[in-house]
């Protein structure tokens, strides 16, 4: 029998995804579930629903955000550092996750490329966290920059919005089971029960 | 030595705040933990922050808001029954629980209200809805319903826009506890063990 699967909708501009990609590996190797990594652009899944950026700067649900995201990072036991910018231009990041989903080094890459964001102010959209990332992951950074940036992957991103549309996505991070949507790093652990359980 | 407190910022027409309100009572008793009641008219407060209404009718995010509401009311063994109109108007039933967190009685208002609109179909802002949980709260729905409309109980609920926006908030339901935030049903018990135990 096949292990159970959820899909990882993942956005690299994200701040929450954060708290997902730091703890997902883990949770999905102690449950046994296999991790579909879906790397999307979320800003034109956000267009087509005439929804706006989440995190205006100088709101109140801005300022709330970068406080819970800094008690959760503690609550889970992670390591956390600000970032010095938000938010990224994530296109170019998202672009290679999606060459390493198909290739199979999405993970490593991802939580690579996080870490350093989150922990060591390398910004997630630069060169350098980009290969830093890459070469951690075990790729050469020009081959997959190269391959990132090809006509046939740039389609392959765009074709996420209408599949992201069609699950009912509109926020990341997203976890989808037997077409059932989770919304946000707090309905991670009840996506993968509803993998693992059905319930 | 005096019992921690915990502001509970309430919209009664908010949806995730039946699963705060089902729930809140036992978990305050348990815990030991003071509930100060902060009935609230939402709308104002996201105007100033040039927030819109956060659950459009027929987009993505709503469906899901019903989806999720529904699994977190079983995850917590509660009662459900989705309401046939939303969202309903719920000013006057704000005014009724304003006066009643002055007189002592919001708490066993509340929980028959919501309990009322979320498992009988008896809609929150109707008068049939708020006479009975009144009586249920020990009231005498005519004289409550004067003083809920008098001036001085419609200028108490004005000034709880700027009582919310100075403690930063944005959505319903919030906690505050020591000038500390928290936002959604989901950080309940998040905001009761800071109270508790200041972690």
């Amino acid at each position: 029998m096949s292990l159970p699967a959820v899909e990882i909708w993942l956005e690299y501009a994200s701040t929450y995804s954060y708290l997902t990609v730091a703890r997902v590996g883990k949770l999905a190797r102690e449950r046994g579930v296999i991790l579909d990594w879906q790397p999307f652009f979320l800003p034109p899944v956000r267009d087509q629903q005439n929804m706006g950026f989440p995190f205006p700067e100088a709101s109140a649900k801005t300022a709330y955000m970068w406080r819970d995201l800094e008690r959760r990072a503690r609550h889970h036991g992670l390591p956390y550092r600000r970032p010095e910018q938000y938010p990224v231009n994530s296109l170019q990041t998202i672009r290679v996750a999606l060459l390493g989903a198909r290739e199979g080094w999405c993970q490593a890459f991802t939580e690579e490329a996080f870490r350093l964001h989150w922990t060591e102010g390398r910004l997630i959209g630069t060169d350098e966290n980009l290969h830093a990332a890459l070469r951690h992951a075990g790729q050469d950074p020009a081959r997959v920059v190269a391959a990132a940036s090809s006509p046939e992957n740039k389609e392959a991103l765009k074709a996420q919005t209408p599949r992201a549309l069609a699950r009912g996505i509109f926020g990341a991070p997203s976890f989808v089971v037997r077409g059932e949507l989770f919304w946000g790093d707090d309905r991670l652990e009840d996506a993968i029960d509803f993998a693992v359980t059905g319930a």
